[in-house]
């Protein structure tokens, strides 16, 4: 495997009406993708229920892998064996992985940390491992990942200024390690901010590592359980600190409303379990004024409409309400498929609204008429996981 | 909705050098179907995991749904508010439905049984509820299905001689019913034989069955728990006692070992969860002395070839054995899917093999090639079961 990232191809075009929002293009060896974009989590090398043709049909144009649960099974070592993840899990445009640190962090009570890395106990066996942020980055090599991310400390929502601001100290020693450890010269290396909802430690953050040479930056420690409007704060000012030749990357987020608030700050990047786990549970993302439906609710078993008209998704196509509402009712596995694909296309079709509204300069529009239509309604704020 | 069932169109074209086995269409309102041939089973009106595109791109040319189930949920005046059973699972060719009699006498001491039908409480709430030939053919009709079996009864495998004769006596008046019921001549309706093992049963079945003007002929109550030796004895003479000019249905079955012994004795059609119920549990059908995998078997960990190079499927096409192994080890939901796809595949792609080796009369090689193959394996016998 030899990957070429060409960073020169990148291309921010800032329009003066859009706020910070902008568009352009990653280049990888595996492809590029246009920004403002969304990555489908493929936690263990599958969207969950959605097979890699279907999310090609999605539109989606880079996935995202996770390194701690394909470290632990199959192995990073297995993977590289059989080609690598994108010959795996047959994806063959640009992949990237999160360092595995946000899933060693959340093992509670099981981890040891140190300068050097964490020491933890693996959720499946209980194995005593260890990852550094060198080793974090080898399993990601060795995976074959386009995006390789930093490992980072991901600090308490409890944690005191000081005590976030010692993480952060460590966050960012361990972010050069990181970027010295990159063996393959085509890997792109995207470092974190971390600082929680402080403002002086995420000015820090974004100086200090905005510094440093990495192909992409990445907010890390949002959408975790905090107050939506504390995330908001930190969204009014934290992505313009960040370099602006660089492409910027909002980590777990989030809900179609956050994604556009995010952009309007200049955000780039997404990832989020939300279409698909959303999905599972039975809600569908919708158009308009109403911005999702729980499709069990009783008021769609007999609609023989689509979901939504404007939607070329398997669902909308060939399916009508009352059918996944009836699919849901007797717990088959058709109906989470039909969600997922649905929600999936629903959030890339948003990001090529997105674009296109960017581009030619009504973005405005589109941000007040989704931000309207969740003014009432909340999924929670802690989207931050795996799954 | 108007059928229109053109039993005039029923070819049967049977060669001298493969036994019993015949080649036919079928027409129906909603398209024909070649036999032999292989019904998916979408009791709830889906595939379990298996989208109706996927379907379609197995070569599935027609599907079965499950009366008993569709009737509890969601009402088959519900599907018939919303068109009928093919705009609600939106599947354009043939549907056949059972008659809701194998679910209801598989319910345990929960059971009423009279000459007018039998009394029983839902599976879902305990609601009382009455099944009759005439209801299970009303139910049947507001599905809107193609063809609809009478309703039998179940006889259970310990029955005496005397208890099945008059078990086979009940059947034979509620097929009469069953066909003065229908109000729609385009329902295409199937009579159902019973008689467990015994010959003098089986062979009055036939005889009294075979005379009443049904639009096909199923064979009901085998593969139920009882020995193979016992259903390939019946397989060996009963199918050929009856109408060569009606199509035969042999229902629930069963392996690809099954299927071609009972093709070689004159049997049409088929339908049996194991495809999709295999698959769920890791089970892939294949090509060659090994009749199947066992994909969590730690041997496949790092294959990364497909796991049959001649197969189009989506699993075959796309992804390594390994892959498709790591999915079950970590419960990701994609395997179910792609094993339920591929092993569909197989069996559609088995019976144009089958319909091929006919027409060739080169049947008795495949035939032979399929028994050796599974000489020495097992998958049990009691494979008639909904799902």
């Amino acid at each position: 495997m030899a990957f070429i990232m060409n960073q020169k191809l990148n291309k921010w075009d800032k329009t003066g009406q859009d706020a910070e929002a902008r568009i352009g293009t990653f280049t990888t060896k595996h492809g590029q993708f246009s920004t403002p974009n969304f990555m489908p989590v493929g936690t263990k090398a599958s969207v969950k229920g959605v097979d890699t043709e279907r999310l090609e049909e999605c539109g989606a144009q880079i996935m995202l892998v996770n390194t701690y649960h394909l470290w632990l099974r199959p192995g990073s070592e297995q993977v590289h064996k059989m080609g690598d993840i994108h010959k795996f899990a047959s994806w063959s445009g640009p992949i990237l992985s999160d360092s595995g640190g946000f899933q060693v962090f959340s093992l509670s009570g099981i981890r040891k940390l140190s300068e050097q890395g964490v020491e933890f106990r693996s959720h499946i066996d209980g194995t005593k491992m260890f990852l550094s942020p060198e080793k974090s980055i080898e399993v990601q090599e060795e995976l074959g990942v386009d995006i390789a991310m930093v490992l980072d400390e991901c600090p308490a929502a409890t944690y005191t200024e000081k005590q976030a601001s010692d993480s952060l100290d460590l966050t960012i020693r361990w972010a050069k390690r990181s970027l010295d450890a990159r063996k393959n010269s085509d890997t792109a290396i995207f470092g974190i901010t971390q600082g929680i909802c402080f403002k002086d430690l995420r000015t820090k953050a974004a100086a200090e590592l905005g510094a440093i040479d990495f192909d992409g930056m990445a907010i890390g420690g949002l959408s975790v359980g905090e107050e939506k409007e504390k995330m908001y704060d930190v969204l009014s000012y934290h992505p313009q600190q960040l370099p602006a030749e660089k492409i910027r990357y909002l980590m777990g987020v989030g809900t179609p409303r956050d994604i556009v608030e995010a952009v309007r700050n200049g955000v780039d990047l997404f990832d989020c379990v939300m279409p698909t786990r959303s999905g599972r549970f039975g809600r569908a993302f919708i158009k308009g004024d109403e911005p999702y439906l729980n499709i069990k609710n009783a008021r769609f078993a007999d609609l023989d409409k689509p979901l939504d008209h404007s939607c070329s998704c398997l669902a909308c196509r060939r399916y009508g309400v009352g059918y996944i509402h009836h699919l849901f009712k007797v717990d088959e596995m058709l109906g989470p498929i039909l969600l997922s694909i649905h929600n999936l296309k629903h959030y890339l079709d948003l990001m090529g609204e997105i674009r296109s509204c960017i581009k030619s300069g009504t973005f405005e529009t589109l941000y007040n008429s989704i931000k309207n239509s969740w003014l009432h309604v909340s999924l929670g704020s802690n989207e931050n996981e795996s799954e």
